[in-house]
């Protein structure tokens, strides 16, 4: 059962696969389902980036898409998640993607369920197809991931991408630095060294902002948006400091002047809509993935 | 024009027809429109399981699908349900299914629109398509219904499937008992003999369990969930008693350890996840009906 | 870049030019994209009659459709139009339609992304498609617009309709007269002369009624619905005034015995559900003249 839950389950060499097929989808590979497929969308939280990543990537690949939002569900009759995925497998399902705000809600299903689990998010935990399009936008730059120097600056405690892709890049090669406000470090995450975000500028490869998410805050936790760009944002006085042939990310929805600078956003070294393409395509991969030799749905469907 | 609105306007070789084009679907058959038809589905109610049953069973088609949610239809602005439906008709939808909170709704439209609208559930009324799904299941385990003795057990008053089966199954000759709290008893429903649970558990072929609607009572009607269990619910202990050969079976979505324990939901007799199963092949025997011999739509396509 | 914003951009030349692809479809033509392309409807109204007609506009052209509401978008996170529609565009849609309740909110898009953008209302601005169908549905009955005289009843002021349709029939050589409250008079609006609408019913050929937006005014805005209906709106007796071969219109969803007599929304002068249906068409026209040289999106597809 090839699920996606976290980005720690893959080895090494499953993720260079999984960056390879992608990157035949960049360059323009066309794959359809010789049959029909069915994958549902089950989204407890809204996520336009995520969702429509995920079904774009599904009617490229030729697959038919059931898109169950939490308003339409009978979650709102308090069936439990196991029986809603129960439910959408007995319907046809042949793949579904979650997101869901539980830390590892995924634990109630495996196992236990007979189709493959993409998660699109859980929680403040995981989020493996936004870290492999990071991966895929950082190998398309620098074609290697050994001996980067990757920055990652933000809300480190609470974000699922800096979990996943610091974990990663140190798996690949690379040597990871976080620059976070003193509340938002996270002890609990033993891939990076803290610095402070101007030590880090000339340095870094790469530089991943992160989003800070006002819906997960307390409007009352006092960080001003202005202080928080001058001391921890992407100024356009701090870019001119960067590395030559450096690169800035960010999983996005952007916060305009407040992790980076407006100008900067589509700035020449901005590869932010690069990584929302790539996504396209690194999901693509992974259902592609999921999906092989998979034996399922109502009528037996299989993939060649 | 093929509506299905209720199962008592369907005759028994009707019934047995539509059956009979579902068990094709189950063992494989596939059948697709040759021209570009299509479905709106019009919901007022959420609905997991039927709204995706029905659009799995349109997509199995090769169906087009317009989800027409509640939430973003006109009914915002105060239209009647009539103009909706004359609506979806003059953008081009070839067949209509509906769910909606009132009773008997469709009277609003029938010999008034000029396409087939299927019934997805009215108030506290029908539910066709339910109803010839579990049909269907108890088919495809007995072979006949001929002398079968059935078990309804729960809010027999409000149960739209209740109603519908009871009806169906007395007329396919079999013989229907209900076990209910005295509250929930249905006086209106001619089509079967009350008797308590634990008096019927060793005798009946089939057990229908009916969902705990905890949306549609009172938090405050009292029946307690533990008590429920313990009285009305299937236990365990009582599973125990069943009749061998028996088999278990419950609309969904369900309540654990209310009308049914924890551990039965997916024991050896139980068919709960294939009745769901059913659901997509009856309501793709359903759809079919419906648009045969329609001429339709804008572009005025036709089924062969 | 073949957006479609306005009316006021048109020339007569394109209007005809659009005009006559929709009446090949309306008489039946089939054009199917070659390639797979994907478009994006954003709403951020609801909107049953725009976003099916778009939407079954699309799956008729064969094209992948993403609906992104406004519910489930990331818009609840503060992100701005411009970024929605990037992202929208990084995801691979080579067209996006949007309707949004800010007036002239595309002037935010124009020039900055690199898809066609489809107005499918801005505020109190502009509802272009809405326009063509109009004139559709006005050119199908009288075969030109040189000479014809065209009543608009109604709140003139908040109306969309009103001021797109002014426009676009003085322009193609028909006299404009409005029927108004005094308070929903539009002195910004030179298009049209007032008179009374007992004045205008035995001397038009067209007859636009517009809908009392309840949910645009105040509740306390005091026009009552009874009187409305004896003052402005359509009555039986006033039906029977009218000069023979004149049509009714009305963009709906309609009130029915407020700006028209129940008993007149289907009557044989009425084109209301006509005007549905002449929607699609119009909506297929824009979209192909949209996506015709179009090489975007991620996977580079053009249209032949």
């Amino acid at each position: 059962m090839n699920n996606l839950l976290t980005m720690s389950e893959l080895t090494e060499c499953e993720i260079a696969e999984i960056l390879q097929e992608a990157q035949r989808f960049a360059d323009g590979a066309i794959w359809k389902s010789p049959n029909q497929v069915f994958a549902a969308n089950l989204f407890y939280e809204a996520s336009t980036r995520t969702h429509f990543s995920f079904e774009a990537a599904q009617k490229r690949l030729g697959l038919e898409v059931l898109n169950v939002g939490v308003e339409s569900s009978s979650v709102q009759k308090g069936e439990t998640l196991y029986d809603t995925v129960k439910t959408l497998e007995a319907i046809g399902a042949n793949v579904v993607v979650i997101r869901h705000p539980q830390d590892r809600y995924f634990e109630e299903l495996t196992g236990r369920v007979g189709i493959p689990v993409l998660n699109a998010g859980d929680g403040c935990g995981n989020h493996p197809t936004q870290s492999l399009l990071d991966l895929l936008t950082i190998q398309q730059e620098f074609h290697t991931f050994q001996g980067l120097q990757v920055g990652i600056a933000g809300d480190i405690r609470h974000s699922r991408v800096a979990r996943s892709n610091a974990e990663a890049l140190t798996k690949l090669g690379a040597t990871v630095y976080f620059a976070s406000p003193e509340e938002w470090k996270d002890e609990r995450n033993p891939f990076g060294t803290y610095a402070s975000l101007d030590h880090l500028i000339p340095q870094v490869d790469v530089l991943m902002l992160l989003r800070v998410q006002h819906e997960r805050h307390d409007q009352g936790a006092g960080v001003q948006m202005q202080h928080y760009h001058e001391t921890y944002g992407l100024t356009v006085e701090r870019e001119q400091n960067m590395k030559p042939g450096s690169i800035i990310m960010h999983p996005a929805p952007v916060n305009r002047g407040v992790e980076i600078a407006d100008a900067l956003v589509e700035c020449s070294r901005s590869r932010i809509f690069k990584q929302m393409q790539n996504g396209v395509y690194v999901r693509m991969a992974v259902l592609k993935r999921a999906l092989s030799g998979v034996k399922g749905g109502i009528a037996h469907e299989v993939f060649a």
